[in-house]
């Protein structure tokens, strides 16, 4: 068996929902993952991105639209179960578990209200960007939540990141079924040029060899797309080498 | 011999220059720190912390300000050299490392002027202070970068990194010095306030027991300054509980 190739995984949006979900994922598995590390720094990522989080929700109604999204979903699901060859089981087990997340969606509390009301967070929440403004005499209160136990850090860590947990599963769960409606097919640009169309789909996921030494600027909206690879110089990019005149990547359209 | 009790240490710059400086150490020490982290999370810090940098390096002239402080701090030690007592090679020595620290400083070019021509660093950091715009989606020159091996990128963290050095090299020296020209000494704050003068000094130091469940809020100038201590409150902040009557810490005016 052939060892594949590593690729390198370019997602792109091809609507102002769904970069609000991705972005919202980004910032959540941040959190999580932040929350778990004992690295004396992480905590900066971690109210970092829980602020950037309250900032989006301040923003736009998220809770309203994933809640709808996640209904269009569950009718398109339903119509699964009719089709003959269909493992009807996992379609139903899918179902039940789509229902509880919209559930738990719906009936939570102003997603993040809980977060902004609370001192200490707050507190931070002013000063946290301005360059540097995390230092320890300009939050002395976060100098000392930081030489609390580690035990104590994270379970307020794990308190508030709770606080987003009806978000958090639905965003997984519309952006797991819309990623699993996609499959990967082999695709060529030429000159570095690919467009194709993309009659109502969320979102595109590519994956191409880092060797070409290229990353691509995808543009477009729902019915039609282009992408351009751009040459990545890692030379400090003082001169762009030229972009291979056939590029082999794989491309779903989600 | 008994242990000492775990304290908690707070440093507060009693003028804007101190403010600077210890801001600017404070990133360094991230950009430092993350430099070397394989956390596949850390890159964020090391980019936050670099462009945190830059925007105060574009506000305030600090390699002057710098260069008039070592100039000072070497003009005030070399009194030393002739007071009995004093380790004459240990002053000679410093005034050497300080010598060379001020040559590299005022011959060093503008600072940080080859990471503000940077292309690459220059597009991520239009997007970096956005909610969440460091996903793949919004920066995919970034994305492609984290996909280089690691040996790759950390070089190229060195090199950016190199481009402070000879600020960051004056800075924790000057630091260095200030913070051993003070020593501490117990105190007492009566009912949770301190206040004390503090004739030319830079920088004030404490040390308290996190136990006390307390944080110290430091107004102040040149001049005088005062210390309120603040009650933590862990449980979310409801009630705040009352501060100790009496509060024994440590305080260096440096």
């Amino acid at each position: 068996m052939q060892t594949p190739r590593q690729t390198t995984r370019f997602e792109h949006p091809l609507n102002e929902k769904v970069r609000i979900y991705l972005r919202l994922e980004y910032l959540l598995l941040q959190m999580n993952h932040t929350s778990e590390s004992e690295d004396p720094w992480q905590y900066q990522l971690f109210f970092r991105a829980l602020f950037d989080v309250l900032d989006i929700l301040d923003q736009i109604q998220v809770k309203s639209e994933l809640a709808k999204d996640l209904d269009k979903l569950q009718s398109q699901l339903k119509l699964w179960l009719d089709v003959d060859g269909v493992d009807q089981s996992a379609v139903l087990s899918l179902l039940d578990q789509m229902a509880s997340i919209h559930h738990n969606l719906i009936t939570a509390p102003r997603l993040g209200q809980i977060l902004r009301e609370d001192r200490f967070l707050a507190g931070i929440k002013q000063r946290f960007s301005l360059p540097g403004g995390s230092c320890c005499f300009d939050l002395p209160s976060l100098h000392h939540w930081l030489h609390l136990s580690q035990d104590g850090k994270q379970a307020d860590m794990a308190y508030w990141f709770d606080q987003l947990k009806p978000m958090a599963q639905a965003i997984h769960l519309w952006l797991r079924v819309t990623r699993e409606s996609g499959h990967f097919k082999p695709q060529i640009a030429r000159n570095g040029f690919f467009q194709h169309d993309a009659e109502n789909a969320s979102l595109l996921r590519l994956q191409i060899c880092p060797s070409y030494g290229v990353y691509p600027m995808i543009s477009g909206h729902r019915s039609r797309f282009a992408i351009r690879f751009m040459p990545f110089d890692e030379a400090q990019n003082t001169t762009n080498h030229p972009v291979n005149e056939k590029i082999e990547f794989t491309l779903a359209i989600c």
